[in-house]
């Protein structure tokens, strides 16, 4: 197979670029252009619309920090909804708690779901193996105003940059339609984009202002991501109920005894510890 | 001017690039090549043998994570040396220290020094302006064997990385020196690589294996520096008495009234809660 290189340009000068990689995939959808590609450093990666979703090397860290810390702060999590995360990673963490009753997982691209279950089984296995996840092909704001009110005790929004077809999921509407959704104990976990770069930025930013409008609590975590601009990734949390530091039941969930790359207790906590650049961002947006 | 790519490899097959810049000093020393370039995200950076070393938009990171945790730790520390750190941003930091009486500054490279004053004032403008700070033009090595047992309250060895002239300061011989030029209740941070990619891994792990087996306390804690490779970086902390968290003293830290980008009191514990495969890594090290 032909080798190629693949460029991400994090800023119009700054680039990741990954050599001698085989392109093994490419397609548009109504929604998007998907492409797989195998690397050595990487293994296999996907893009869509050209930026790097996951690949076998790093996406331990996003799903480990997507899910582990709500479940870390209420362990009795039952409903949970997953918005986007065609990859399946998310999915694959939260069904590892066995007392999770359902994962409804809502990704308006069917082809990246299928795409991942053929290419990338690494993240994607657990969508063919648990009968607890439903998968929905559709728009993440229309399947989140058709649930019913309270329905879900955590939402994560797995979602892409807030172009194409992951804007809607950065919308006010989006989060208002979370929150209506959310039990009163419920948990939103939503991709916050970066404070490094200044395009990553100001979505940063923008998510922040609109989710601190709706939720009692809203706070701002970070880990470190190689392969998404700048490596310096954050997920917002959002609830009525639950602080994520003065809630945090580290001894609860050390009994569900999960072996996980990144997460652990201690870092639950420090991933809370902003620089004071973030910091600072993040309450101008307030 | 001519623009070029400024292009650093990672790994292999993993690369920075950096386009559009201006390639503004060339230069081969007797110990290294000396690159500047100018670009439009990063501004100023330069490299040492193709490796960035610091820019002006992500140094501060740097320079505020290697400088004032230990100053956090024992606030009352007078006496400083500087092992490299040649782009003078590290003296810079310390010397917002009124209490600081002497810092020494070893460089093995004078140019390094002078191209930094000239093109990187940036960093470098403290090297001109504070008398505190005495430039010492040598090894390293040689230096710290040659200093008075028990003369520093503090080491920083802010070095490149373990090849080139570099390498000497991951030696076992100058860890040894270090404890000795330490007083008793001395500190030593060391710039301490990454744990993601599997080269600086390895020399992770040789680092800590060498001062663990030297310190009675030796911790490492991590940061993100957008332009390292894959954007996570260490540095460890050692001493023979103090402990980073447990001898925290963010209250006398305040007092100073310094205003950092990056370091805060919050942070200090967090950045020594590392992921779950970094503790592992250092723990087989043990």
């Amino acid at each position: 197979m032909k080798k190629t290189v693949y460029t991400e340009k994090w800023t119009d000068d700054v680039h990741l670029t990954i050599a001698d990689v085989d392109h093994i995939h490419h397609e548009k959808t109504p929604f998007q252009t998907i492409d797989f590609y195998r690397s050595i450093t990487l293994g296999i990666f996907f893009t869509l619309d050209g930026l790097m979703m996951a690949n076998e090397k790093d996406e331990f860290i996003y799903h480990d920090m997507i899910s582990h810390v709500p479940l870390a702060v209420n362990p009795t999590i039952r409903h949970v909804l997953i918005i986007g995360g065609g990859d399946g990673g998310t999915a694959r963490e939260v069904a590892r708690y066995q007392h999770i009753e359902t994962i409804d997982m809502v990704e308006i691209d069917e082809r990246v779901v299928r795409l991942c279950q053929d290419h990338l089984p690494q993240t994607a296995h657990a969508l063919d193996t648990d009968p607890r996840i439903r998968l929905h092909f559709e728009d993440g704001l229309a399947f989140v105003n058709g649930a019913k009110a309270g329905r879900y005790d955590l939402i994560l929004v797995d979602s892409t940059d807030p172009i194409g077809p992951g804007e809607g999921l950065f919308s006010h509407a989006f989060y208002q339609a979370c929150y209506r959704a959310l039990s009163d104990d419920g948990i939103l976990i939503n991709q916050h984009e970066s404070p490094y770069f200044d395009k990553e930025r100001r979505e940063m930013v923008r998510a922040h202002e609109k989710i601190n409008a709706l939720f009692a609590i809203s706070e701002v975590y970070q880990f470190h991501q190689p392969t998404y601009p700048s490596g310096h990734w954050l997920f917002g949390f959002a609830s009525k109920r639950y602080h994520p530091i003065n809630d945090h039941q580290p001894a609860k969930w050390e009994t569900f005894n999960l072996h996980t790359r990144y997460y652990n207790s201690d870092l639950h906590k420090a991933a809370f510890m902003l620089p004071t650049y973030v910091k600072e961002a993040l309450h101008n947006a307030r």
